[in-house]
């Protein structure tokens, strides 16, 4: 793995395809451009509260490190791809009844629950719509399979609940279905006209990436606060979400630890203090130290797969979207 | 339009395409087939509440009308028809918090909330996998377009609920783009090999029926009690949705019925005495009347498409559907 240098910023990984996010931009305010006002409003919060356009930039980065196409092409499949993410997002915190993502409020806190249910469906047809447009069948193979198997993670994720039920194999089944394979999409429909050897390295290399992406996710619920992830902090354990750190810390505690434990799951609305218990609890018990590492050997596989590309600019911004990965606060 | 006779059974419009709906049948349990617990479980609740397999029985017969394509194959695409109708009810009754749906209930209602959102969106994802399958980008071009259509539709509905701003020609674009279009898709599906003017008649056909099959609808909610329509009647009144007999009739009277309905208005809950004497308000302003008046009129310019087919026995259950949907009383 890479020495200890400075943090990998966002900014630098996308510095190569910086001109092309700038037409997966305009793309992606051209698709979900409406005339029906309360669509239009909705768009219009959703590209406020937008990220930082990760997703699109590792369709850019593996488009160039393989078998290049058409700018205006990959544009719109990179947009797709940040639109069914939008499309996830917009469904998933109404599922959770989230009411702040990035520090902003959130579709259904600011709508309504109803507005969010139809604009996940308005986002995700959309998308559709646009794919279709490119005539080719197979971003459509890939998106609908992910999408298909995201819902599955949602479905795993409503069942992850129970601390005594919930494993580490199928903690990895749920990031790889709620995450990974979104991310994992995204670098391989940035390598569709590569071949088939590159192809399954860009996909797996997502994969990978993509797990690792989750697993520092829930590192960040445990280890930072509000005012940096703009969610509330210790959020997944107030909601009885069980992650790794949790699953890691459970078989190795003393009684009084687990009791700790039980407690806030039998409290519908735990407090910060008892939220602050369970975290040190965790901690002491090794959680936090072994989420990085399995986040740290996730890396390494990411990493192993870019070996099938050709050595680039573009590879090196795929390199570089790992440690940008492990060592994010937000 | 037709002479009065026994009431169009759904039934003998079937039986010529009686052994192309058991092909879907089996279809729709294999797209619907799922190893995930929770999946299976809703899935089969979906199977037991199913309706009557109206929309693929318009797939089959503008298939025999028109230019048929391998049985196998139109199977499928009527299954998928099906699979996305039971995706929008699954978000539709969660989206209006519905606890029934056909006298069982529904998805939100038995699960949670949660689970129908999450189901909805595995539900569509599996009917796009399905499409890409089918190695067409026809009918997913149609499908996309439609379901997009149809979450415009369910934002019109949220819309829906100020008697005094809901006129006439939005109620027309929101049951077109809310019910017309999934049944017009259905028609023209089922013609995609067809002549470009037999598709668009198919097309028009579909979408003149679908929007007396909802004026239709919203008459059953004013004059069918919940033993017949399996959901409880007056439900839109009590829900402050404006429907077409509404629509007639509010312009139409004196102070103090149009009091009586800015009164029900006001009732966050009204009670069925209340429910009851805006019926009749409505219905003594000739509301039902000219909504039943409509829909004959929608079914008209239904029938004069079909003539741009040729002369068959699908043709012959094609125009059976209509006084099937105009008489029908659930």
């Amino acid at each position: 793995m890479r020495s200890e240098t400075a943090p990998v910023t966002l900014a630098s990984i996308q510095a190569p395809v910086h001109g092309g996010l700038e037409a997966v931009q305009r793309e992606l305010r051209r698709m979900i451009q409406s005339d029906f006002g309360l669509i239009a409003e909705v768009n219009s919060h959703l590209l406020h509260m937008q990220g930082k356009m990760f997703r699109p930039t590792l369709v850019l980065l593996a488009n160039e490190a393989t078998t290049p196409v058409e700018e205006a092409r990959v544009a719109s499949l990179a947009a797709v791809i940040e639109l069914v993410h939008l499309a996830t997002l917009v469904h998933d915190d109404s599922v959770d009844h989230s009411v702040l993502r990035r520090g902003m409020p959130t579709i259904n806190a600011l709508f309504s629950h109803q507005t969010s249910v139809i604009m996940g469906d308005y986002l995700y047809s959309r998308a559709v719509i646009e794919l279709v447009r490119l005539n080719d069948l197979e971003p459509l193979r890939v998106l609908s399979r992910v999408t298909n198997e995201m819902t599955i993670g949602e479905m795993r994720q409503l069942l992850a609940h129970e601390p005594l039920n919930f494993s580490e194999e199928e903690y990895d089944l749920l990031i790889r279905a709620k995450t990974a394979t979104l991310i994992s999409a995204a670098c391989e429909v940035g390598a569709l006209r590569a071949s088939a050897a590159e192809r399954e390295a860009a996909r797996r290399f997502g994969e990978y990436l993509g797990m690792a992406f989750q697993v520092v996710d829930d590192l960040l619920d445990y280890t930072e606060p509000e005012a940096v992830t703009g969610k509330p902090s210790g959020s997944d354990l107030r909601e009885h979400k069980v992650t790794l750190p949790l699953i890691y810390a459970l078989p190795r505690l003393d009684s009084p630890s687990r009791q700790e434990i039980t407690e806030l799951w039998n409290t519908p609305e735990p407090d910060d203090r008892q939220i602050a218990g369970v975290i040190g609890v965790v901690e002491r018990a090794g959680g936090l130290t072994y989420a990085r590492e399995r986040a740290s050997q996730l890396a390494e596989l990411a990493e192993a797969e870019l070996e099938a590309l050709r050595p680039c600019s573009a590879r090196d911004g795929l390199r570089a979207a790992i440690p940008y990965v492990l060592e994010r606060r937000r």
